[in-house]
């Protein structure tokens, strides 16, 4: 049997059939549009998931669930989406809007819970019973699998990793909090210390490759930056990996998975921030003599969401 | 069939005769003396174990399992302490040690940990599937359960939910680290900052409390002058709250447990301290409108670390 998987984002939808390994056979996707209402753009979905199936040369008979990842939170057990801040949505019931269209077992999860469920089947996780996904975007999302399942608590509000406080009345988080994790963790982290430090230090390189316009400044500007040398570049990414790492290890003194995944845009820096953050790690880890998790770099990149969706389905 | 749980402690050893449900048939005690070779200790154990057995009326073939809960941390798959600082102990084989005195199944597992699952059988948290027990002493403990069962990590290294990071750069951890939960959310620090507050504002309650001798200052010195509305003590007392709730909102954030149970010292304070954390947490929880962790305290006392480890023998 085959399963589908929808990755729902903010600008996008992307949707997918993958196999029970979690290969994709055939993979589509359509613009979200998400200022219209939830019916519409839960309408294409059900369009999409039939297009793919058709394109993978397969009926809906062939299918035996659908997953979708969501950028909120979900009620598994309702099928209702509570909170979803790109969407704007708000308590939308949406399994059983897409029960109108397709007359399949459908899953709903949260879509950082998913990619990193992903990466424990088909990706640089696989094999492994336990592990934290943690992308680091413009904020920081948390995918915890745990027993070899997917996790996402109690009430379905689990999983926020970015906003476990990292310092006590830090920096004021987009949640209302101040010193979450992803005020320290996230591209928009490195974007605002960036910003900052060429406010002093004009002459780095940092300002030269944005072309003086200090707007311009992106988390890979001040990276590209840090690798070459620069000094200013390399403070403010120095301070990001102490933060990250500082944030890793409060995830192993609680959770301690057997891995720990970075994803997202800031771990496209590669090897140059993985080698950083195990090496920042070292000291604060709790038991030093004994073994703690890996740190590896996400390997499936943008079809997580499809394949961990997709895998979803299977549970 | 029954079960044995030992609590032990860096100064006492503890153990009952348990029956599945986790009620106690029969318990003894005997000092640790943590000075000696562990051989001794542990010899000392199963001679407890032999005894709270006769005096349940019953004997060694009447029992299925002992269970251990160890202030340390524990490798369950060996049976090995790779660490425990209150008794000294380092890579000690503890239950091959136990196996030269009892033929039985002897499983270990961290004090903190056992006692948590121990009031989500048969205490505070019975019948959910997930909680995690903060234990507010010297230190700051955590027993985290998952799907019913205690989880205790990867590597053994998990549930040190005192040592999250809470304050990057913030007051100096006995870990090595700086900042963590414990340095806030401890008896200790209440200690700390009440020794502290008695230095601005010698006019204090709590000075006269002290009998002017601020280093006999305790945690419930502080508490009680709170309770009675000293405004350095409230002060003193609202900071602890406050740093509480934060990482009680951090573990809501990470795990979402059904339920988070406050014990050890500290939580002697009972409805003053428990409604006032409940309080605090309010505007932190990320999503405000849903359900989460109700906040508890402890109910089985100082019993549960027998029952906890008797029930631990169970699985």
């Amino acid at each position: 049997m085959m399963y589908i998987g929808v990755d729902l984002g903010g600008t996008g939808i992307k949707a997918g059939v993958v196999t029970e390994k979690g290969e994709i056979l055939s993979k589509g996707s359509t613009p979200t549009k998400n200022e219209r209402p939830y019916a519409e753009i839960i309408a294409d979905i059900a369009a999409l998931c039939r297009r793919v199936v058709g394109e993978a040369g397969l009926t809906m008979d062939d299918v035996k669930a659908i997953g979708v990842g969501v950028p909120g939170i979900c009620d598994p057990r309702t099928g209702v989406i509570p909170f979803c801040t790109n969407l704007g949505w708000h308590e939308v019931p949406f399994v059983d809007e897409m029960h109108k269209h397709i007359d399949l077992p459908v899953v709903v999860s949260n879509d950082a819970t998913v990619a990193g469920y992903a990466e424990s089947i088909a990706g640089v996780s696989a094999g492994t019973s336990s592990s934290v996904f943690v992308t680091l975007g413009t904020g920081v999302g948390g995918g915890v699998v745990i027993g070899g399942k997917p996790y996402s608590g109690a009430h379905g509000v689990g999983s926020e990793i970015g906003h476990m406080i990292l310092q006590m009345d830090g920096e004021p988080c987009t949640c209302g909090n101040r010193g979450c994790f992803e005020r320290y963790a996230s591209a928009t982290a490195i974007i605002r210390e960036g910003r900052k430090a060429v406010e002093k230090h004009p002459e780095s390189a940092i300002m030269a490759r944005c072309g003086g316009k200090p707007e311009r400044i992106n988390a890979k500007t001040v990276i590209d930056c840090a690798k070459e040398g620069d000094e200013t570049a390399k403070a403010v990414f120095d301070q990001y990996v102490k933060g990250l790492a500082l944030g890793l290890v409060s995830i192993i003194n609680i959770l301690d998975p057997e891995v720990i995944v970075l994803g997202g845009g800031v771990s496209m820096a590669g090897a140059f921030l993985l080698d950083a953050v195990r090496e920042a790690m070292k000291p604060y880890v709790f038991y030093k003599t004994m073994p703690y998790a890996r740190v590896e770099l996400a390997q499936l990149g943008a079809d997580a969401g499809i394949i961990g969706a997709a895998l979803l389905g299977r549970e």
